[in-house]
């Protein structure tokens, strides 16, 4: 009997972030948060169980894992042996398409892959809810990387059930993601430790006090198809979290000069009339949010940008979802 | 009768800031704060009452003033006119000896050395406390620039007393600030206004809810020379007040990418022990609070940091204070 199965994965990016938690042992999140899932930008991940195996094993884009990155996934697989009821090791292969550890959330499309491939593979049919609530103890982004198209990550304060939802599939609105890299280097301090420190911040209460009016009208300038009203609550809720970041004991500065730079000369580019906004994750790299209709301009203009070493770009990409064991040949970069 | 008089005062930077108002008619700030004056850097102002002026007069470093700023000083004049109960018109001159209006605070200076030469030259004999809360109406960090040394500006809420004292003489501690300045040209959105979106942003309520608790900080910090306890406080003052800032409607961004990566490099240079800590007021420019000991090669690593175009330095300043009307021989840059 053949226990493997393969599932792919978008990373996503939020507009309205998840920065802190209110329940860590439990992985639930201080706020709930909004992201779309970024197509093109690809994880496929491979799950095989054999009771010869003696431990979990796990290579990410050809290379085998140890050490607390091995032990991450080690407690996860754990968590999806107890569902399935099973004692029996694997062997995971991961691989994506995008720079790993560079604010472009690789966990999240990680986790998510890995929740959809090792639950099929011991033969779990679980609901999208099922998997956003499994995933989410991987990495709590995960979550929102299992639904499809545009997602809202929503925690019930009273029963605890805590998982994403879509309220717009991906060919709702044709935005397009436009990534700035600025490093592809892992970051001193990941999220996982770093909103660790959000309660250390004199700010972060206000921050979470403010979340469902920020929630309410970016969900609706989404529904709405409204860039402007998506522009102003997106870089908001951006300089929110960051302006909870820094204000951290210890202060944690993710933004390089250059994001800085390249955010200012976002708001020059609106002043021209360009449909672009920009949102930055626990990294340096700039998220351009923009209309198709800017997209080329706008690469041009990225790529000349001082300290840019990358772009990348997407559209709002769909679900999680099974894929044949032969993997679907994404390109490595 | 001569009615002539002049009075220098230096500007001064906050280690606790002030950002925003509770009262804008009165000018009462929305929070306390704490600050040193920067000895060396230094306004020298004469003002002259004749009977025979048409009205106020103000040239600035030679320049003969017009528009806003002259209306902002004439309304200024008004007020002394009130207090000493006379109609007679003035002619103003006054002289910085370093750049205007780009984050060293100029207003600062300037108005507190106003408030002392104009009182005086119409034979009024005010009080540092009745003439720290005359400067707050030219300009609330003025009232700062009053009394010497380290200093404390207080506002009783239910008086509506609001003035600053001095708590440590300027021989208390020899503290240095060394300023890198990025840019001498005038920012896009001044203090006054930038400071009037204060409560737009959803961070100010908590900003103000913790002073009370970083004054405390800041002020026994001061008071034991206590440098590792101020450079904690200081950064986090600064950090909150440009995350208010940034994150108000519309964002306000003093910051230029130099003035990150200068921030960026005091944190290192902390780590290798050196006694530096940094502060930004609404403006690009990086003030590096440091102990004597560091301030050589301190001004060597500034000099060379890639945007920076000059380094000022000033030990603790004295109070405002009169002086010959043949001026002080302050170099002009």
């Amino acid at each position: 009997m053949i226990q493997k199965a393969s599932a792919i994965a978008h990373p996503n990016i939020a507009f309205i972030k998840y920065w802190g938690l209110r329940d860590e042992a439990n992985r639930l999140p201080a706020n709930d948060s909004i992201s779309m899932n970024i197509d093109g930008l690809t994880t496929f991940t491979s799950v095989e169980f054999d009771a010869s195996f003696q431990e979990d094993h796990l290579s990410l884009n050809g290379e085998e894992i140890t050490g607390k990155s091995l032990t991450r996934v080690q407690k996860f697989m754990d968590r999806i042996r107890q569902l399935a009821d099973v004692q029996v090791f694997s062997c995971i292969s991961s691989e994506n398409n995008f720079p790993t550890g560079a604010g472009v959330a690789s966990s999240a499309s990680g986790f998510a892959a890995l929740a959809l491939a090792g639950t099929a593979a011991l033969g779990l049919d679980l609901t999208s809810e099922e998997l956003s609530t499994l995933a989410r103890f991987g990495s709590g982004s995960a979550s929102r990387s299992i639904p499809g198209g545009f997602v809202e990550w929503h925690t019930d304060p009273d029963t605890g059930n805590s998982y994403a939802k879509s309220f717009a599939p991906a060919d709702h609105w044709d935005l397009v993601d436009c990534i700035a890299i600025f490093s592809e280097a892992h970051k001193p301090v990941g999220s996982q430790a770093g909103m660790l420190l959000a309660d250390t911040s004199p700010l972060q209460a206000a921050r979470l006090q403010d979340a469902a009016r920020r929630l309410e009208i970016c969900r609706l300038a989404i529904l709405n198809k409204d860039f402007a009203a998506l522009s102003a609550i997106t870089e908001l809720d951006s300089n929110m979290m960051h302006a909870v970041m820094m204000t951290s004991n210890p202060p944690l500065f993710y933004w390089q000069p250059g994001s800085l730079a390249l955010m200012k000369a976002v708001k020059e580019w609106q002043s021209e009339g360009l449909d672009v906004t920009y949102t930055l994750d626990a990294g340096p790299n700039v998220h351009l949010i923009c209309l198709p209709n800017v997209l080329d301009i706008l690469i041009e203009r990225i790529r000349t940008f001082p300290g840019v070493i990358n772009v990348l770009h997407g559209k709002p990409g769909g679900p999680a979802r099974l894929v044949s064991n032969e993997g679907i040949g994404i390109a490595q970069k």
